[in-house]
């Protein structure tokens, strides 16, 4: 994404409200946060990912002359602010949740302070680029997890919401767990495994199966799986990877990693009787993989079903969340610095559903673990300027139904702050790790979950609370409010 | 896309199938048809959209010293493919049915007779583009039509799968029938209107809603549209926007596509509400918009409901096709040139399912309309040497219940092939028609299909029948097929 210019990839208001406050003079600083309300696809979490491709957007961010001339041409800009623009540059800090970390709805996760003609300009590509990558991310973690520890292959390309939806949702499920993807790009773009055999049409192109099969294994003897359902699965595929398998067997051809490949019909009973055949004739270390419009309450129904398919490739369902397919971010101001004292002003946006109340503030946000587990215990989101120690007692509670309470004594827990400082006045201060070393962490995290938080269907709801401060603090602005409507006036 | 290199964008199968027909010198001339089985979301038709982009693509496609480098570095490649690479360009054919027409399941939309080592390689990236931008094209369609002559704003760039999404959605949803987009980045690209106002930002950051209201209304007095939802739509919003209203008109301020904007809450009630406190306070000319998770099932419960709302911003649920966010084509096998004849060979893929054995040989597809109404009455899929002209009578049978037959008289009919030729061995002899055009066309071709074809729900089937000697050829491939299994072996 790094030498594109994606800097008019905003929406028309970002900028007539930019001109307003050129106009107006008003270019108070702002904490702007993301955040989203609701885990996609009913889990119990979400994975964070995109931080990079923010990053990039970013630095990059520039208004050349084919952009101010095209803004131009629109007739709603005025000279002296499309000066401006020519010189524009972000200048601001932004603070993120790292890539691959575990994170719950209401969470700061990425929180931008700056200028708000430049915090607001940022809001739409920002929220575009992690709104993709952290639902493609959570999507995948659900599929692996049904997986039940099989490699999970991500096959999606051909059905991507366009080219960066392929390639960045490669990306993200590879940090939600993949073992590698067919997208040639997205293996160059991000140092990640790439995999793939061949498709019918090789099939075809042969006089018969057998035939395609034997001259597939003389090109790619290592890693040879066939695929086997072009005309009859148990018929004729299967029976000619037998063949195959034993001529190069015969013929003194290591046969590492080698197997078949399922790609329509009753995956349940075709694997078993696959993996019976495969077994009779001595392949019983076969890989038998499938792929066929898959997601992850088929591969859960597959396995419980005893299918004997130990790799999958998932394509549609996954690339495109099939069934959740958006993320839900928003990007809300939190607070203004006031011109005269230099403190945030926190700032509420009302709803008349509490939920949809935001938290206002300077806020970061802390995960607490068991001492004793490592297991999460809760996140709390608390003011940049309250400070936490796991020598200290701490109480928590839930920040509707306050009665809830729990107490932590010292010792038994540990605690850590998420956010990482992304951008210092303007200045990249992050280095963004690796894919594979993005997934490891993801992995890491993932192992930080009771198993009840990560199952598919009603998972165990963790605990998102307030700190004291900030809870009196959003309650007292919610008691400042007189003009809202407490019933409809019908 | 033009300035991307997108060539390794591509299964990594592709690649692997391209080096064994290199290496077994069986480079043979292939036809690949683009086609789709069921239309997204339940709908009647798709809409034809993205060949701007193929066409882009196709043209662009080289392999650069980094691509044939990281190709080397997977280990899967020998020096002499690697060179082939180096020299490559496509030199093929393709036909394609053209943007914005009317388009059904099993209709050859893209056709690419190629050496088969070029035809491989293309598919991945066809089909990514294809499907995307004819899901985003065909869910709009449906929420034009749900609007029943409202104008569709495109807002949905911040929740889209990838800048991507957000970029060529837009196109797609211009194509489909919306009158305009938030996303700027588009507007440039595509030369289509953009939209968009102000945020609930730009009314938290002053002190109260009305100085808002007013500094933005002294900006941009021009279809100024006002957010009354921030505080209280209707004790608070909507009296304040009034105020305004009422002093631009003193001032003598132009009242021209002024209005309000309601983005939460019920907004049949508040719409109905809103415009009687604009009616009575004389601006009963008024835009009501709204926006709010929409999609064209709240639409036209709104409609149904009597909401007053007659401007509508729809986001997340267009711009993903929620409910159907993957559009199925695929690229199938159909033709190979015999070496010694130089005659295409038809090639059939099987299934178990009737309705996926693929056409076979090289097609084309004609439409035909009444020639009283103007209205289509089917589409015919034939082969390329057949002829057809509307002076002779003709006979149209249903391709699986072949006993359900029309007989159209001489006169009674119009005809007209639907594809173009796109490429001719290699160059490109198509001009995309601008984005604007392309919508005005699909305004068109939307108009030659009766009502009873658009409804939202259990929409007339069209038909979509084959030539009779194409059928004729498809069962006598099928018969001669007999190693297919009848019954599970259980």
């Amino acid at each position: 994404m790094s030498d594109r210019n994606l800097t008019l990839m905003t929406d028309l208001y970002e900028l007539t409200m930019m001109q307003g406050y050129f106009k107006e003079k008003t270019n108070q600083t702002a904490v702007f946060d993301v955040f989203y309300r609701t885990n996609p696809c009913g889990n119990g979490y979400a994975v964070m990912a995109g931080l990079e491709q923010v990053i990039d957007y970013i630095k990059n961010l520039h208004f050349g002359e084919k952009e101010i001339d095209y803004l131009r041409s629109t007739g709603l800009f005025e000279e002296d602010f499309l000066g401006y623009l020519r010189d524009f540059r972000f200048t601001g800090d932004i603070f993120a949740i790292p890539e691959g970390t575990v994170i719950f709805p209401r969470e700061p996760l990425v929180k931008v302070v700056a200028p708000i003609m430049e915090a607001q300009l940022v809001e739409t590509s920002i929220l575009n680029i992690i709104n993709h990558q952290c639902l493609i991310a959570t999507k995948t973690a659900r599929v692996v997890h049904a997986a039940r520890g099989d490699g999970i292959m991500e096959f999606g390309l051909r059905r991507a919401q366009g080219p960066d939806a392929g390639i960045y949702g490669a990306r993200a499920a590879m940090i939600g767990g993949c073992i590698g993807t067919s997208n040639v790009l997205a293996g160059q773009m991000f140092d990640v495994p790439v995999k793939g055999t061949h498709a019918h049409s090789w099939i075809m192109s042969f006089p018969d199966e057998l035939t395609a099969f034997r001259t597939y294994a003389k090109l790619y003897p290592t890693a040879c799986i066939l695929l086997v359902d072009t005309y009859d699965t148990l018929r004729s595929g299967v029976p000619n990877a037998i063949t195959v398998f034993n001529e190069m067997k015969a013929a003194g051809i290591p046969l590492n990693g080698y197997g078949i490949r399922l790609d329509s019909g009753d995956l349940a009973y075709l694997s078993k009787k696959a993996k019976e055949m495969l077994d009779e004739a001595g392949f019983s270390d076969a890989v038998i993989s499938a792929s066929s419009d898959l997601d992850e309450d088929l591969i859960n129904s597959l396995k419980t079903q005893g299918a004997a398919i130990n790799s999958w490739g998932v394509g549609t369902n996954m690339i495109t969340s099939s069934g959740c397919p958006a993320f839900g971010g928003v990007y809300k101001l939190v607070a203004l610095k006031d011109k005269d004292s230099g403190e945030f002003i926190p700032k509420i946006k009302l709803s008349e559903n509490t939920e949809k109340v935001t938290n206002p503030g300077n806020k970061t946000v802390y995960r607490i673990y068991g001492a004793d587990t490592g297991k999460m215990i809760a996140d709390l989101i608390a003011l940049v300027d309250e400070s936490y120690s796991s020598d200290q007692p701490l109480l928590l509670f839930d920040p509707i139904d306050t009665w809830k309470k729990t107490h932590l004594a010292p010792g038994t827990y540990t605690i850590r702050e998420l956010p990482a400082q992304i951008f210092k006045q303007g200045k990249c201060v992050y280095e963004s790790p690796s894919v594979m070393d993005i997934r490891s962490y993801c992995m890491q995290e993932l192992g930080t979950l009771w198993d009840e938080a990560k199952r598919l269907i009603n998972p165990h709801r963790a605990h998102i609370d307030l700190s004291a401060k900030l809870h009196a603090m959003k309650n007292s602005l919610l008691e400042s409010v007189d003009n809202m409507t407490h019933h409809q006036g019908r």
